[in-house]
């Protein structure tokens, strides 16, 4: 594989797949269709093992590595979805893993990660380079490091969700309009528009960003990566990647229709929205593209829009203030 | 089709419903499996068209009527789930609803059945008869009355719960120990029980209810159909059916391996779970079968259970509530 998936790739990612993720159903509710005079579809990752998308691309990587290597274990780090991803993919797979997560990652993410088998190591978002623990880590145990986004086996995976998408749309005769997608580092996106650039070509797929981590949304308007300008605070913890990756951002140059924002207030909307029409818990940063679909950031009015939720990993009382503030 | 309906009718329910109804994937928590030492797979029809299971028995029953007949309308009383459900499927064909809902039916239930373009008119749960309610105005304008569980097309419609559970296990191989359907008036697992029986003959299916109003546990103990002791109250509104029903009460005698009951504070217990673990909104009747297996109403350990969540319309306070006392 070069650095660049291809249709085949995440065709391959997909066998691998078949039978241990769950194929996420596209959902929706005619009763906010009829309030936003246009049909949204919701692709519900939070659904998916471990609780987001994180699972499909950390499965197809780990499965590549042969016998030895997997003896060995990975190494990942994360503010929690990713890590939740492999930890939970490992133990699939048979392989021990060290999952590096920051100290202020929610509660429940460093718990799931523990009760999935992994050695967490915590580490300081200001302080540490986490890239370089991992390396040396790795090292150490000659372990292979599972990258979050900039791989082309983890892009691969996470593309399935895109083909998921557009062999639904075709079964069901759906002719969409536009896919909203969330992006961190990029893969989630990168992946999906790939499969939708060959399985439905000239359907327009845009990322979805927490406002003051919009790195992608600007690099796609500069055409270089850029960075997130330092101090933005976001509730979004699933979302808070520095810049764009090396590899995820070439493609998302050539594929994406552009870049989206939406603020904490518009995510906490998002999420009661979610509650209330589609019974789905969605995280902070799962619920950016849906929140840019109701905030109507591309114009829905008319259209068939389809939106990801990416993951659900939420503690209790930051859902519940999410109810309670959009009520 | 006789008062019991068969494989076939389930079969050609199905048929009826590929592409209307949302195909609900079982999920699983492989840190819930663990913490239980039991594998639990989880039917989420909270993610069903209008919210419940409640809509494929309804589309089944409405999709008979002729076009005449459509026109003239169709006429149903319920506390909430099985009014949406109604609303949804006769906006889907065409016919105009007329819905009787109890004064007390949560408020998210009334709005959204009105949402669904249903003539909403409210009863008193003590004093009126909502049947002869519903009878009246049904006579006054020719339509049809579709009743919530005794109706042979509404249980072959509620029926495709099961043949989906029977099919995506034998696709996925697993050998299930028993599965657990919620039980109002009993048409779901009529339905669920009997195309289980045929395609999987030997796996033992459990109602469960809230305790107080367990009518169908206490029936298939005597044999014959028993009321509910009058004053019992429980938060399981979707659950408060007077008696097992006249049709469904013949086939879960036969079908059924037993009937489970659980206390309120376990369902909201089970809520939790499920926001935790499966990232689902589950309202209080709706996890009345979670709610028996994490109890364990039967033996779990070491067992594949397959637990039915019957719907997800639930007040935000009624939800935020569940998650902080189980917390």
């Amino acid at each position: 594989m070069s650095t660049e998936p291809t249709l085949a790739d995440i065709e391959d990612a997909a066998r691998r797949l078949a039978g241990v993720a769950v194929k996420t159903p596209l959902l929706e509710s005619s009763l906010l269709n009829e309030r936003l005079g246009a049909r949204l579809l919701l692709k519900p990752e939070p659904l998916q093992r471990a609780g987001s998308f994180k699972f499909r691309g950390a499965y197809n990587r780990i499965s590549r590595l042969d016998e030895a290597a997997r003896k060995r274990g990975v190494v990942a780090f994360s503010s929690g979805n990713h890590a939740q991803g492999v930890a939970a993919a490992a133990q699939l797979l048979g392989a021990p893993a060290v999952i590096l997560m920051p100290k202020d990652a929610p509660a429940v993410k460093i718990a799931n990660t523990r009760a999935y088998g992994a050695e967490v190591v915590l580490f300081d978002r200001d302080k540490d380079d986490r890239e370089a623990m991992a390396r040396r880590i790795a090292a150490e145990r000659g372990a292979t490091v599972v990258p979050p986004y900039d791989d082309p086996f983890i892009i691969a995976g996470q593309g399935t969700v895109g083909l998921e998408i557009a062999e639904e749309l075709t079964a069901r005769r759906i002719a969409a309009d536009a896919v909203i997608v969330p992006c961190g580092g990029g893969g989630l996106v990168a992946g999906t528009s790939t499969a939708l650039a060959a399985r439905l070509p000239g359907l327009p797929v845009y990322s979805a960003e927490p406002v003051g981590f919009d790195d992608t949304a600007r690099s796609l308007t500069q055409g270089t990566r850029q960075g997130n300008v330092p101090g933005a605070k976001s509730f979004c913890d699933a979302l808070l990647a520095p810049m764009p990756g090396e590899i995820t951002f070439p493609i998302n140059h050539k594929r994406l229709a552009g870049g989206l924002a939406v603020s904490d207030a518009e995510v906490r909307h998002a999420m009661a929205a979610a509650f209330a029409s589609f019974k789905l818990v969605i995280e902070p940063g799962g619920a950016v593209a849906l929140a840019a679909a109701l905030s109507g950031k591309i114009p829905i009015k008319g259209k068939t829009i389809v939106v990801v939720a990416s993951g659900g990993s939420v503690d209790p009382a930051t859902f519940a203030q999410a109810l309670a503030e959009a009520a």
